[in-house]
């Protein structure tokens, strides 16, 4: 029945800004994807892109809800404790080949709200052991990577709840192309500019240097200190094997690496977390020498305390991130439940696994390296949100001496 | 629009039977799965029944026959000679780890009819290049595994061209149902009575021990020597980890392991041989010490004498097979384009890789003692037709005297 709702040139403008923007990929290269089923569609709009930028071999690893799903309803207690260590080693095995990878986000975000959260917890626990050795490969840019959005069905019907499906996935499906800025004539050029805004603005923090940022608002009252010679980073990124991606499409952010050891004081959220199924809501954080000692929230406080029990890095920051409350999808006004865009529509934290390239030099530093310096090292990597339009930051100098960086939630 | 031509309980039976028959999946044992998109419906039911009988993780890796054609359309020539490398290692990693395995077939045996055949044989000799390392750990028995089929509407309206879809793909459902044995009230017991009828007639040919079958007909007359040591097997299977499995559903056949070096004279294929997406017809060989020195074909020629140019072992037989003429699949008298089906509607011989366990003995024996022994090494494992109601086979034992084993097509 029905008309497609989803613009299918603007369907396609997106697949190909994942292949020559998102990814660059290289003549001959080889490229590996993960998507949800229900993104079928630009799946097939990425891999002709693919083939016709001169990919090797496009392999593409699908998920299905209703097999997970089906795993909660009918499996042993036992299997909540395994992963697809074998898949993951594989993946790291093609990463160490140069592969490409590109992953398609837009899974229903409330999939697992119904589920029992000790094995939810443990599921992800498991899952994210056997991932660590391909994405330690991923976050260390070992290879050009790129995640991108599909709008799934249950995903459009969470965020405009009010509209039938198919005027939903429609809506979604416009936002994401308005976010990603593939609703202009030439979205490669779109990118051109916007990487370069978002250049002017890390330069300006290197130059700082700061020592620590300083956060003022309804309900926070943190100082995140910074790692040793961290660097702040946005929008494109060169790879270690030498090609310049942009790892997320949306982006907004400018990001670098908090001290581990270096964070103080209280912290609250400024929009709901949707994390692996499950929503987590005002998140109140108390932080102690880099710890992250106390967490309240009025939804899903169980379920994230339990997550950041997942190893010790696991209750310390990974990142810190700064966006303007102003930029393109806050002032959509949409709340997406899903952390590529409510990310970029806020300045955000995550908590653990830094990213190597947020250091000067960080390609040639060992692991051992980066942690001597203050990066953080857990097999999770999640992000929330801390940024409004009544937060205040300040950059503080080794010195003790300050200057504004953020003002009501927009640049200084 | 439209009801669902597949019966909905049938099909749940068969996702019954491929984990509890075809596999016999052990508690807490993992499975892998292959499918293409298309049978996501059957992949949902089977990993329920898997995790009702305890399956630890259930992975499915799916194909998808557009993203395969966007490939032969737009990608470098370059391409054709890759293979993921990578995802079959890591599936060698899953099957040493006891991962179970099991296959849906049900790709539309057409998909690559259109293409240029040296871009699809350099495809797949690139893609048994990289299997091989995972295809072993399967022919050899390492682990339990299972194929089963599902009605792909474009295999549907090949079998039956004059229907409509909807109605083809309906008929083609109740085709696989009545073949692998799910139409009746209890599928278990009646695949036991199949499995005993079945080792019947492979502990007849055992306790015979012949040292080679002679085949008479039109455009047959040919001597294969069987293996030192070689044994018949049919039906259920005991793998390496202590399992019994039904590797095949359906399966008819009682077979065994032809000796490499052995095999004398001239043949014709009795069906047509779909491979990979392209159909030969009208095969007609010569074999001389046990190599086949010239094919011609009606239609495929060059696509199979390229296919037979993958390597040593190529133009050399893994396998020989008995299957009455009556069996029900040949009863059924329709050509599937499968080889699942029709090989099992006939007597047939493949060409590559032999099957260790069709050796007395042969979980304990290494790969150079089987070739040793006469069983053949190769990337490929083709199974060709060459049984029909025309048909007689002797059996002939080492002093050279013989003895009527088929008649006609049938059992002597
Ligand atoms: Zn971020
Ligand atoms: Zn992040
Ligand atoms: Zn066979
Ligand atoms: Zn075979």
């Amino acid at each position: 029945m029905s008309s497609n709702p989803i613009d299918p040139v603007k369907l396609d403008k997106l697949a190909q800004v994942a292949i020559k923007v998102g990814l660059q990929l290289a003549e001959g290269q080889d490229l590996l994807m993960t998507a949800p089923m229900s993104a079928a569609p630009l799946v097939r709009r990425i891999t002709e892109h693919a083939y016709k930028a001169g990919a090797g071999l496009v392999t593409t690893i699908y998920s299905d809800e209703e097999a997970t799903l089906a795993r909660y309803k009918y499996a042993n207690d036992k299997s909540f404790d395994k992963g697809a260590a074998w898949l993951y080693a594989g993946m790291a095995e093609a990463f160490k080949a140069n592969t490409a990878r590109l992953a398609i986000s837009g899974d229903n975000p409330m999939m697992l709200a119904g589920q029992d959260p000790d094995k939810v917890s443990r599921a992800n626990r498991a899952n994210s052991a056997a991932y660590k050795p391909a994405l330690q490969l991923i976050t260390g840019f070992d290879i050009n990577w790129n995640i991108v959005s599909y709008p799934n069905a249950a995903w459009a019907k969470l965020i405009f709840p009010n509209d039938s499906e198919e005027i939903a996935v429609g809506k979604l499906a416009d936002a994401i192309f308005k976010a990603s800025r593939v609703d202009v004539d030439d979205p490669i050029a779109a990118w051109k500019e916007h990487n370069a805004n978002l250049k002017k603005r890390w330069s300006w923090l290197n130059g700082k240097n700061f020592a620590s940022l300083k956060y003022s608002g309804p309900g926070t009252d943190l100082t995140i200190g910074l790692a040793d010679g961290h660097r702040w980073k946005g929008g494109a990124s060169e790879a270690k094997n030498g090609i310049t991606c942009n790892p997320n499409i949306p982006t907004e952010e400018v990001f670098t690496t908090p001290h581990r050891l270096r964070v103080e004081g209280t912290v609250s959220s400024t929009k709901p977390l949707s994390h692996n199924g499950t929503l987590i809501e005002d998140m109140q954080a108390r932080f102690e020498g880099g710890r992250l000692v106390e967490l309240k929230a009025s939804k899903g406080q169980d379920i994230f305390n339990r997550v950041l029990d997942t190893d010790e890095g696991a209750r310390r920051l990974g990142e810190v991130a700064l966006v303007p409350h102003s930029s393109p999808i806050s002032a959509s006004g949409l709340l997406f439940y899903n952390t590529l865009y409510d990310e970029n529509a806020s300045s955000h934290i995550a908590m653990g696994q830094c990213y190597a390239d947020c250091f000067v030099g960080g390609k040639e530093l060992t692991q051992e390296q980066i942690f001597a310096k203050g990066g953080n090292t857990s097999n999770i990597h999640i992000d929330w949100m801390i940024g409004s339009d009544k937060i205040d930051i300040d950059g503080v100098h080794a010195d003790g001496s300050s200057e504004p960086v953020m003002r009501k939630g927009e640049w200084a």
